[in-house]
């Protein structure tokens, strides 16, 4: 039996619904989708693997996830740097980018040099709403997370991939397999190629949309935010 | 060395600092004050003690928090009953209420009955911004509360108690210990007079904001949102 997934038209109406008929703000998901980002990280690379984590933001929600990610980490006794080239404009993620700027956490301009400092990466800056090319400055920031010598953990894709399809037959993320992937609120088409650590996150689903979206998801444990999955959908257990 | 405490004026301060220069919306610090208390909930009463919790929940920001915790107690397998009498009339509140009716949680109008019929108790009904005398109906829910065979854990405050000097001398809550206390943020005064089990939650203070209000916060361990202290402010760890 095959992962059950969520189709980009699907994951971006669940997503309307889980604010409108859902009645959760922007912020509380954010917070939440960010948290459970946050929980994969510690699960799989403990701050004692190395506490410098670059964390890089694109301009949309994926970006902003990671941006909440940052925050949690920072508290879990890590050291993040960002890196976030095209910020987003509304006041969500200047407000997200502010929280850290408190905590004094570095945002940087040179991806390249910063990704030579660091013990792990969390790519944050494409998501479901992936689609067509890789705009700049995004090509190199592929390119080398692809080539990362440490570990990347994706925020529901890897990305460049094409949310249906996988990944690109050629050119920056053609050969991009991340350590780690968290799929947000249910596991996307993508799966279907990716090899590494797989997580779910997200624990704010009803039934009735899991009803509605025919989803499969796997039982979280305890108070975990995010629950492992091997390649068929079966939890793996925290031990 | 006594455990170090926020006034209730400096509580009420600290609040609005998170909002303006912390940036963070009420949304977001509501999602994790709610979160932390469903994680002491959690570490002291694990479901397996019992599934039941009845979630009392007041007009403001402490009954915000309480409907966020019943959430997340959802999530984690326990079945919550919500007693919200005096529903604030804002969006935020009614959006926290409309998801816990999409997961079919029962509101309930009769306190009493309801308490017969649960194996634990969130108190959610006044917080840190509590002062003066307790209004209709929640007289007759605190005596219930301070006589209930069932533990309550009360968030912020023990419900009635003065924020700066403890239980009251006389009338209900006069006998009310709580099992278990959830500060957020930072203990206030009244801890002082508390002797039952005591966390800390509100992992979300920037450096600057503790170094203004000269908190002396208790270290959070790996990706607790809780921690447990004991009177002298000192940790007990979650072994």
């Amino acid at each position: 039996m095959a992962l059950k997934t969520l189709s980009a038209m699907n994951a971006a109406a669940l997503d309307k619904d889980l604010m409108s008929i859902g009645a959760f703000s922007i912020d509380q998901l954010m917070e939440l989708a960010g948290l459970s980002v946050s929980q994969a990280v510690y699960r799989v690379h403990p701050p004692k693997s190395g506490r410098r984590i670059l964390v890089a933001c694109g301009p949309g929600n994926n970006g902003g996830d990671g941006l909440v990610a940052a925050r949690h980490l920072w508290h879990y006794g890590y050291k993040p740097t960002i890196y976030y080239p095209k910020q987003g404009k509304n006041d969500l993620y200047e407000r997200l980018a502010t929280q850290l700027k408190n905590l004094s956490i570095p945002f940087i301009e040179d991806f390249h040099s910063a990704l030579k400092e660091t013990d792990h990466v969390v790519d944050a800056i494409f998501g479901f709403s992936f689609s067509g090319e890789v705009r700049e400055p995004f090509p190199a920031v592929i390119t080398g997370l692809e080539k990362a010598s440490v570990p990347v953990t994706s925020v529901d894709a890897p990305s460049s991939w094409n949310i249906e399809s996988g990944p690109p037959s050629e050119g920056p993320g053609a050969e991009f397999v991340p350590e780690v992937l968290v799929s947000l609120t249910a596991p996307k088409p993508l799966v279907k190629w990716y090899t590494g650590r797989h997580f779910i996150g997200g624990r704010f689903v009803s039934p009735d949309l899991k009803e509605k979206y025919d989803l499969k998801l796997p039982e979280y444990e305890g108070i975990d935010q995010v629950v492992e999955v091997d390649g068929e959908g079966k939890v793996k257990s925290n031990i």
